[in-house]
């Protein structure tokens, strides 16, 4: 064994010991000091940068690209490239952090009968005489067909080979009287006495970058717990190909990325239990949704084909495995019930939306946009689905835009042209960063005083409008790399600078709402629906459900419908996967969904690349 | 950690360290030196002893009781009584020795169609493409659907987590060529290319003492491969009673004897895929037969309630496992499946004999009795089937009789008296003791000359009839504890002495053949049947094979029937778990047997006590 270095990141002052070699972002990783680092660990986006107090190696040609020759003197690195191999102390500031975004931790209420895969049932068993010398599992399988019949069409009842383990004593504990856990037709627990009302489920919605975790009680009313997280799989890339990539090119990558999710479970399900003020061992079952790669990293399946074309997923269906074998810490024979997927980067999460929004069983013209990371769409008619996926997702969370972050505390969230700027800052303190919902009205706002022309274009200001407002007029700035327009002063920022929009930044949201609208350009192409032909917009995510329908409209970024028409579906992914945490009904429903949905491939497209060439412009006021 | 003491078992000169306070029955146990033990190491029985030539310990009162003066001061002790304190020499004579049973090795030809459970098949798999996006698990689903229809009575095909892991790279190893091993609806490994004809699967019969291991390819015509070995489990006990006392009252006692039996079965298919020229992980399947407490003993379940009124076994029905939950070496997602109880002391190995002899499915009246360590019977008329078990069994096996051996080298096998006793040994050496066989040919000859009574009384040698030769009249001796019969000289001995039997010896003869008589006599009264009835009487069972059938009716053992009534299955038990391990439909039959077999509990019942009693006398010739 190599002795592991000392490695002290400020200003928490919290040390840990690595071997040498790792990297800085994984170092801090491992203390839950979790960076910035939307390219995944490659030294592109410089999103993750440190100052080395004591113990800085020489710069790399990478942070030599990234920083003045001043900064590197400071100590300053791309903490992705820096490897230990001497005692460090590292200051890691906060733009560098990685920081949670606000999700709406409220369940939505689910209107779906109560009809578990998992359930309790007492029984209070004969005991044995000489005249009566059935075995134990006898007695407790009669009881149990008796009571209910032959369950899951005609396939016996089986004992979990723990059951049989545990049933001499577990019956004879309180008189043969015994408390079964069943999950379709197989027993998976027997305690002894009448424990019915202590089975719980829970589902989990794993995003690319949050996790939410929702635990309901299965066999009485019980009210829900909610607990989220960040995907702590983040270190290793902010998005869905990063973690392909690692995964593909790493040593036990794919491995760190599972046991990564899995420890995200495993505290969730902690701080759920506790607040419910039961037992781990308590939850029989976990349905978990999430896109076809968060999927297949929880699974530990390699996900490489699925970012390479023809871009395949290796899993489809749904599967149904034990928790020990996943090292989930619920009860061991506990189900874990992964929502199928229906194409490489349409995943369970987007069957869940499906589900969620009655898509499938409703009649009508019904789009549903699903942001997250990426931006899903599915488009209903009459109970046809077609769906598909597009990069929509890294700008609107704050990727590769100037100033761009999460909705986090210090992120401007609102943003009004008036006589001048006014700014709404989430947490109400000075601002640090745009969000989603902010560029959006950014470039909405100056769309709609002229700042910004139909093609994307900042004006001059010699060229603007003369109805542009002086002190706004006044904000629009030259720099070498072109116009930015100055949306925070210094002395309203918490970053020592302003904070501005740059020409290029109006030109990632162009793309960002172009391949959005595109996409749903082609779904509505593929089955002959026109903009006014839909009864219905269904906004679904973290992201969806900050957005301002009237911006959203005016930059292009959803079809011309009447606003009314638009509505917000809370976080519907962890609403379906709930569904088919509780009903049974649903779960057949899920796999449904996922073999009837027509996944529409837009890569290599040629309408797709036409609607998209289109769909980057701004449409007419 | 304690440091091991150093233990030298002599003649063989094998070292092993042990923790102090380890028995040396467990020591010698460690290295493979197993020791004879019939009391389950209570010290009782005396067969367990070594001499100690260095390091032995102050004799115990229970050395005391069985051992001269003499002796101990040699070092003579119970090696299940000494517990290693310090470094010791140890010595094992042959007497003490657990030996190998002879059982009939080859396998009995089984007339069933090979429609296993587990089975492959090998597809070319269409390759993905941007018009065909589907994932590698629906290429393989479809492919199976495509090619069987749905199995299983409608459960859907599902694939195994590992399966779903290894997909990926199965596929695109050999161009989308690979086989699929199913085991019903589950497909529990793929593989690339064409793998078929490579899949075996193991049954296996647990005996008390002796377990079979029979090795079969269940895709492609292969010869079946056996091996046998001791049930290491002896060490811890010669009867089932013995070895629930273990599991019962010593720590980790039933991990021990899960682990030793399930090392054994490991042992077994190192040997058989040595002669099949295979790998481990190429036996997809287990069928596990054996009495009840071995299938408890095997699956690590408390069988303390069977051997406690009311008798009830924990398990009854087949159970299903995967390999590697049971630590069993082959592949880790092949199904083992042990064959269903009858009841606490009727186990899956009757099923397996009813199997095999077809008594369920035959028309007629027809007796089967498989004399092990215990003595299973089972009675049919017209495909209803009544069984028991009795104690018979440990006489036949050496247990309890003065020079009582099992079947192995230097056992007398066949004892006929002319002028004198004429005797053939195993082996073709001097003789070391009576065998099950020998013992009853022993006895069946005596009564034919007279030298014994119709009650089993020996007579003197002043009241012997007239007939009886000179020689053999000058065999009957006078001695403490009353007349013994001498069947070897000393000079036709390896031990050192003459070889004789007692009349505690024909007594212990009369209980057993008593127990098996009277349960065959209780179950032909159950059914209404005469001995004059039975169309078949079939002995089954290693030590049922080498009966003489004159012998057996001539001291009661079995029905008076005519000799050709009589015949002989071999190892039935074996046979059958053979035939459920190749054949679906059989796999079925045996829980139908399990189901329909009426046990009927001999305990307690007075009718068994009279026949019992009457049974204990010889026939009138």
């Amino acid at each position: 064994m190599k002795k592991g270095i000392k490695v002290t990141f400020q200003p928490e002052g919290r040390v840990t010991y690595v071997l040498p070699g790792t990297t800085l972002i994984e170092a801090a990783g491992e203390i839950g000091i979790v960076l910035s680092s939307p390219c995944g660990g490659k030294g592109t986006c410089g999103k993750c940068r440190v100052v080395i107090s004591r113990g800085a190696p020489d710069p790399t040609d990478l942070d030599r690209s990234h920083f003045t020759a001043d900064e590197l003197d400071r100590g300053t690195r791309l903490a992705c490239q820096t490897r230990v191999q001497q005692e460090m102390v590292v200051n890691v500031p906060s733009q560098s952090r990685f920081f949670e975004q606000k999700v709406a931790k409220t369940a939505t209420h689910v209107e779906v009968e109560l009809e578990p895969v998992v359930r309790t049932q007492f029984f209070q068993l004969e005991e044995p005489t000489l005249e009566d010398q059935r075995a134990d599992s006898d007695r407790l399988l009669t009881a149990i067909k008796r009571e209910s019949g032959e369950p899951s069409g005609g396939c016996p009842v089986k004992l979990h080979l723990s059951v049989v383990r545990k049933l001499p004593s577990a019956v004879r504990e309180k008189n043969f009287a015994v408390t079964a856990v069943r999950a379709d037709g197989e027993v998976i627990d027997v305690v002894a006495g009448d424990t019915t009302g202590r089975c719980y489920g829970v589902a989990f919605d794993i995003g690319t970058t949050t996790v939410v975790g929702m635990l309901d009680c299965l066999d009485a009313e019980r009210p829900t717990r909610v607990a989220a997280r960040t995907n702590p799989q983040v270190r290793y890339g902010d998005d869905v190909v990063s973690r392909i990539e690692h995964a593909q090119n790493r040593e036990n990558g794919l491995l760190n990325l599972q046991e990564s999710i899995v420890g995200c479970l495993n505290d969730i399900v902690g701080e759920l239990c506790e607040k419910a003020g039961i037992n781990r061992h308590n939850v029989f079952e976990a349905v978990v949704g999430g896109n076809t790669t968060m999927t297949h990293l929880f699974l530990r399946i390699d996900p490489s084909y699925i970012a390479r074309a023809p871009y395949v997923a290796s899993l489809r269906n749904g599967m149904t495995c034990d928790a020990a074998d996943l090292g989930l810490d619920i009860h061991p024979n506990a189900k874990v019930f992964t929502l199928p997927n229906i194409a490489g980067f349409v995943g369970g999460d987007t069957v869940a939306v499906i589900l969620a929004t009655g898509l499938l069983k409703s009649d009508g013209i019904r789009l549903a946009v699903d942001i997250g990371t990426n931006g899903e769409v599915v488009l209903a008619k009459d109970g046809r689905l077609v769906a598909c996926s597009t990069a929509a997702g890294p700008a609107f969370e704050g990727a590769r835009i100037t100033f761009g972050m999460r909705a986090a505390d210090g992120a401007i969230e609102k943003v009004v042209i008036t006589d001048d700027v006014e700014l709404a800052v989430i947490g109400n303190v000075p601002a640090r960063g745009l969000c989603g919902s902010s560029l959006i009205d950014a470039v909405g706002e100056l769309l709609r005083v002229g700042v910004i022309d139909m093609t994307g274009r900042m004006r001059e200001p010699e060229n603007l409008p003369e109805s542009v407002p002086p002190l706004v007029r006044a904000r629009v700035a030259r720099a070498d790399n072109g116009l930015r327009f100055i949306l925070a002063n210094p002395d309203e920022t918490q970053i020592g600078g302003p904070i501005y929009l740059t020409q290029r930044d109006i030109r990632e949201l162009q793309l960002a709402k172009g391949a959005l609208a595109a996409g749903v350009a082609t779904l509505m192409k593929e089955m002959g629906v026109r903009p006014s032909d839909l009864q219905e917009v269904l906004l679904a995510g973290a992201f969806g459900n900050f957005i301002r329908r009237s911006q959203a409209k005016r930059i292009g970024l959803l079809p011309g419908v009447p606003t009314e028409r638009i509505k917000f579906v809370g976080n519907a992914a962890g609403t379906g996967a709930r569904m088919a945490l509780v009903s049974r009904a649903c779960r057949e429903e899920v796999e449904k969904i996922s073999l009837v949905t027509r996944y529409v491939e837009l890569a290599g497209r040629p309408d797709f690349h036409e609607a998209f060439a289109e769909a980057m412009l701004f449409p007419e006021p």
